[in-house]
């Protein structure tokens, strides 16, 4: 059987298709290595680089690949930036995603996974339930929630099936830890490793349910797989919430250091965000999630042996103002040199 | 006082734009006549020719314009069609809407006007009410869905104000009676001067509380100019539904003829959409609208003025799957020869 993941060099992407190969799928990876790197994608892949935005592309890369299955995965997810780059956020999370509805209804795909996010719901809807009418409110909740919608209206023109996965705060292995704006465990390893100050936006007291890798991409490929599963939405992760302060805790246990905090002002973002996950546990059960702690072991061995990165600042900001005064900062500077 | 129209030689952009010269503000119009024409633009207004996806073209505008008030109503148009050219929907109604939000940011534009429309409620939801929670059901109505939650995203942000405006079914004097795809009083006239049979998807018996502009465009102007108005939300339009069969007859009267029809298959879409009008009419005040036969008079009597118009048929279809066969005939034709 043949799969597309789109997204594949990406973090959970790469995980997505290391369970597609494990289960003996012939995996295609489709992605422009905006945010991923080609040394994520599973040797046994076949790599095209590409946008999901390029509708040739996306018509070749689907006439050739007779896919069975598509998970698609690419997007642009840094959610703090998303209100100062819409356009950049809604051509890749919306008008990219349609390039893929097109193509599935076109080759007639029988299912389509879609990671969406618990960026959807919005504040305010504590716990996270897959039944609560979302209102996202920053523009990357916004697109993804947008593209649930229209998966909806897919099915019922076209028939097309999809699943749709609301993922939260996923942290793990292949993670881009250069990546300056999202992805706070990532950040913060890199920043112990050069020996900087962890940057902590407000207080630190904000709340997440931590997810590890090993926790979501296993459980979202085997849910896309069962039938049962067409046409919902699921919340993946983690259930346990701890702060942004608990954190930085056990990263310096893990790192054996003390680590120093430098406390940002607050930037617009939701104060807690904890979702259930008893619809994914009822389709897909499954072990014991991994505690943080364990997660963090697990991610920070892999971080000691890969180092320390520094990406690039994102380059084509379109409005400056309100952008939080750590990243104008940078981006003032202009690109980090190598 | 400079306003910027964006869609300004649209339809409801032209009677927009008429209304605030009308009101004394220096007009400028921004449209790329992909649906709109030049004779439509008040003669008082000052006409730029591009695209509100063109984010250089929108910023030179914006820059030079020094607007104090901004009416964005471009955007392609066409509910029915949607479904099948999702991502051209998408990059114009959403992406476009990015590069106004952004430039109304960056040049720090008091109030934003925005056109979305009654296509957000969805099915099942009647009467449609501001507060109803919108869940839309196909890509254009997602899409204006989009817009409606950023604007809410940008104000919490930006502080940027608009307002948003659900308008239905509007129909009139400029109205493009050549488009194939949406304007059923304008498709339906149009057929009738060519000695045509009208051709209606289903059985004629779907409701609509069709609206004319002179009850549309200085209402939502009129709100735009209240500073009550701002960041709510006004469904705009009549109260009174009409079958398409009564419409035909009204049609028929005006025109002096037995109007002959052909019944297609019914398309996917909304069998009943009215709309309480109740909030708006408590925030502008105004005479009663006209009945759909004295509405009909007057566009008749200036669509005979005008003469029939046939379209082209839209180019670039996306996927043809599905499409009402009655659509997919003409577009295998090719365009319509002049």
């Amino acid at each position: 059987m043949n799969v597309l993941v789109t997204g594949g060099a990406g973090f959970i992407g790469s995980h997505v298709a290391d369970e597609f190969l494990r289960l003996g799928f012939h995996v295609t990876v489709l992605d422009d290595l905006s945010g991923g790197f080609e040394q994520n994608i599973p040797s046994g892949a076949r790599f095209i680089r590409g946008s999901v935005t390029d509708a040739a592309l996306v018509e070749q890369v689907f006439s050739e690949g007779r896919f069975e299955l598509v998970f698609h995965l690419a997007a642009y997810a840094a959610e703090g930036l998303s209100h100062f780059i819409r356009a950049y956020n809604y051509t890749n999370n919306v008008v990219g995603s349609m390039q893929i509805i097109n193509a599935c209804v076109r080759h007639h795909v029988p299912v389509l996974g879609f990671t969406s996010s618990i960026a959807v719901y919005g504040t305010n809807q504590l716990p996270m339930l897959e039944e609560t009418e979302p209102r996202p409110e920053d523009p990357y909740g916004i697109a993804k929630y947008a593209v649930e919608l229209d998966l909806r209206a897919a099915k019922r023109m076209f028939g097309l099936d999809s699943v749709v996965f609301r993922p939260h705060n996923v942290y793990g292995e292949r993670q881009n830890i250069g990546d300056r704006y999202r992805n706070v465990i990532g950040i913060f390893m890199s920043q112990i490793m050069r020996g900087e100050p962890l940057t902590v936006f407000g207080d630190g007291e904000q709340k997440r349910a931590f997810s590890h890798i090993c926790d979501v991409a296993p459980v979202m490929v085997k849910a896309l797989l069962n039938p049962a599963c067409r046409n919902e939405t699921y919340n993946v992760g983690s259930d346990a919430p701890h702060t942004v302060n608990e954190l930085i805790g056990y990263i310096g246990q893990a790192f054996g250091v003390e680590p120093r905090v430098t406390y940002l002002d607050a930037r617009n973002e939701v104060k807690e965000a904890y979702a259930s996950h008893d619809k994914i546990r009822r389709a897909v059960p499954g072990a014991e999630p991994l505690t943080l702690q364990e997660g963090i072991t697990r991610m920070s061995e892999w971080a000691k042996r890969h180092g320390p990165r520094k990406g690039d600042v994102f380059a084509n900001i379109e409005v400056w103002d309100h952008l939080p005064p750590f990243w104008a900062q940078e981006l003032q500077q202009g690109p980090t040199p190598p």
